[in-house]
């Protein structure tokens, strides 16, 4: 019998399934391969016309991760390995320069645009070339990622090593590097293994907690001071909830990895319900993109848009907390946003999703893919919450 | 006796002057002027309250410049003056680096937190300086005018002179470089005077005209080729329209200066009309931010909001068509626009203008100042429509 709470996680599981392999998959590949050049034509609109060729490093990275993440977990589909190989050859062929940074934007055929003072690109494509590495058996790859891995804890850990964006009048740190290399070690650990990650993983969290996670005003930072202060000035009081949600449950996971260790656990459901309270639009749904720390206005102008990927990212979140501690007020929250974002963000006509709505739910654009939406947030929701309910069902199955 | 299409230019004239001091200038000031480390305080909530002590550069020059201006123009008001100095010397004390650039955003008290790979904290200084040095009779801020203007030129004319921020794969160049030095060398001459600045606003206008206006398909480009192509790339096909109608009025002010040159208001009108019929929402009113050349999606998120000052600009674009032309399709527009801005914009109870709502109106933030908005695009507006309607007024009263 089932209580008002429970939710029908048999019926999640295979929502989640068909979404990902009959729409959202679908959408990009195999079109967005390209034969010509190598890597991925990603750039599109609603119907999947192509917008603009040029590439974007963080999403080249990140779907051949996807393909070659489906590959190992899903099922061996060829076309899914030579479709991570496309991607996986023009990262190590174009992408990075000469004094092993790698750049941010290139030309259809491999030119660089740009580079930035961040290492995300790097950071994307460690977790792909380690997914490829196990799905191929390419020890040279699994070198490589292990190799770039390292550059960029190296990266991470030496001040001055990139050029700042600001000076040290006002020294700030933010939540972004501790929470992604989280989940970059995550990756590399649950594909080809690597001895450094452990430690690693323990000491981000542990700084995150200690420098970003707030307990006496409820509230995970995106910026503190180097010794975890509020600074309070617009930019260190801007929140991004749903950043801080994504945190949440890369120590969510962590927390299962181990055991379901009570501490971890207890963190990521902490950091959730925080940013919940202040991320949830209590007025139309979904999760707002920046909050005030203290609810003074927001110097940035899209504060109150939703975005996909804060949505995939507490769909992921409320999940797992929900499985990990059977606490219902989790259930209730994944059946609001889960209900939200499919309602709002998902093209019934063409699959996958939209990325930008305004505050009320109207479409803000048609756009499916540009520099910073791609094949990644919403198909490593799916695939994360089927692989999941899959197996949280095997054990305990359904009554 | 009036037609229908026949404005109360005395009635604009008295608003515009009305509004300026009684309700623009008296939200900023005598408040923000900060007595205790010179430069302005502008980080404003609605109300007037500060959201934050932080000095943005480009508005310590721009605030520098009103006050100056409204001492040169209105009345010689010892506080404006007194007011003006306050800027003038932080400016000149703190917010130049030791390679004689200057720097984007300070501290209360002046310390740099960032410097950016523009120059338009220089071109701001540089009318502030005119300015003031108009008002003081201070030879040694006017030589510091003219030297500055001298770099601003540099900067403008060799490449490579500051660090790009892409690489040399796409080579593109902006219309805000043109535009901006336009202004800022008619500013120079109508203050201080200075002989570089006839021949260089020629040159710039002969780059817009050939390389960002597009006839064929009535267009003014935001970023074209340096050949003057159109770059069909999400940043390629960016259109701008407050801006463009901003560059158009600097070109019909030019005009004026040049004995109502004909060329120069068939160019400026024409930037004007293409710019109004991609801009303007025919649905909400008002002037949109982005557009795709093409009317393809556009990459930037708030693409559909409106911004206060592409209102500005369009306002007294548009009134200076009409007055130059009298075409009564220009009145129509101003009036239209006027309208638009004063309803929706305007804050009745604090005085002064929001900056930020969305494509219906609505009010995104209550945000009065930042890092990118303070007492600079509206008062300008109301100072210039006054100042050019009472010059107009006293040539051709009213029947």
């Amino acid at each position: 019998m089932e209580t008002p709470f429970e939710p029908n996680l048999e019926h999640y599981k295979n929502f989640y399934k068909k979404q990902l392999l009959e729409d959202t998959v679908p959408f990009w590949f195999p079109r967005s391969i390209d034969e010509e050049f190598g890597g991925y034509l990603l750039m599109r609109d609603a119907d999947g016309r192509l917008l603009d060729d040029d590439k974007a490093v963080w999403i080249q990275g990140r779907a051949a991760w996807l393909l070659s993440t489906l590959y190992n977990t899903v099922e061996p589909r060829p076309e899914w390995l030579a479709g991570a190989k496309k991607g996986i050859d023009f990262l190590r062929k174009y992408c990075f320069d000469t004094d092993g940074r790698m750049f941010f934007h290139m030309t259809r055929e491999g030119a660089p645009i740009r580079k930035r003072r961040y290492f995300f690109s790097e950071t994307f494509a460690v977790i792909a070339f380690a997914a490829y590495a196990k799905a191929s058996g390419d020890e040279e790859i699994a070198a490589e990622a292990r190799r770039l891995f390292g550059k960029c804890l190296e990266y991470a850990t030496t001040p001055g090593l990139l050029i700042p964006k600001y000076t040290d009048t006002r020294p700030a740190k933010g939540i972004g590097v501790p929470m992604i290399m989280i989940n970059t070690a995550q990756q590399l650990r649950d594909t080809i293994g690597d001895d450094r990650c452990d430690e690693w993983i323990s000491k981000w969290i542990t700084q995150i907690e200690q420098d970003f996670v707030k307990d006496d005003i409820r509230c995970v930072m995106e910026q503190v001071s180097p010794e975890g202060n509020i600074i309070d000035h617009f930019d260190g009081r801007t929140l991004n909830p749903g950043h801080s949600i994504e945190g949440a449950w890369f120590i969510l996971h962590e927390a299962k990895h181990r055991n379901n260790d009570p501490h971890l656990i207890n963190l990521g459901c902490r950091m959730l319900d925080y940013m919940w309270e202040r991320g949830w639009d209590t007025e139309y749904g979904g999760i707002l993109y920046f909050q005030d720390v203290y609810n003074k206005p927001v110097q940035e102008y899209w504060h109150d848009m939703k975005f996909w990927w804060p949505q995939n990212e507490t769909i992921i979140a409320t999940l797992l907390a929900y499985l990990m501690t059977g606490n219902p007020i989790y259930a209730e929250w994944h059946r609001q946003v889960h209900d939200y974002a499919y309602e709002h963000f998902h093209d019934r006509e063409n699959g996958e999703w939209f990325g930008y709505l305004h505050r009320d739910g109207r479409l803000s654009s048609s756009i499916k893919g540009n520099l910073f939406k791609g094949p990644f947030h919403l198909p490593r929701q799916e695939w994360y919450c089927w692989q999941t309910l899959e197996a949280f069902l095997q054990k305990e199955p359904v009554s």
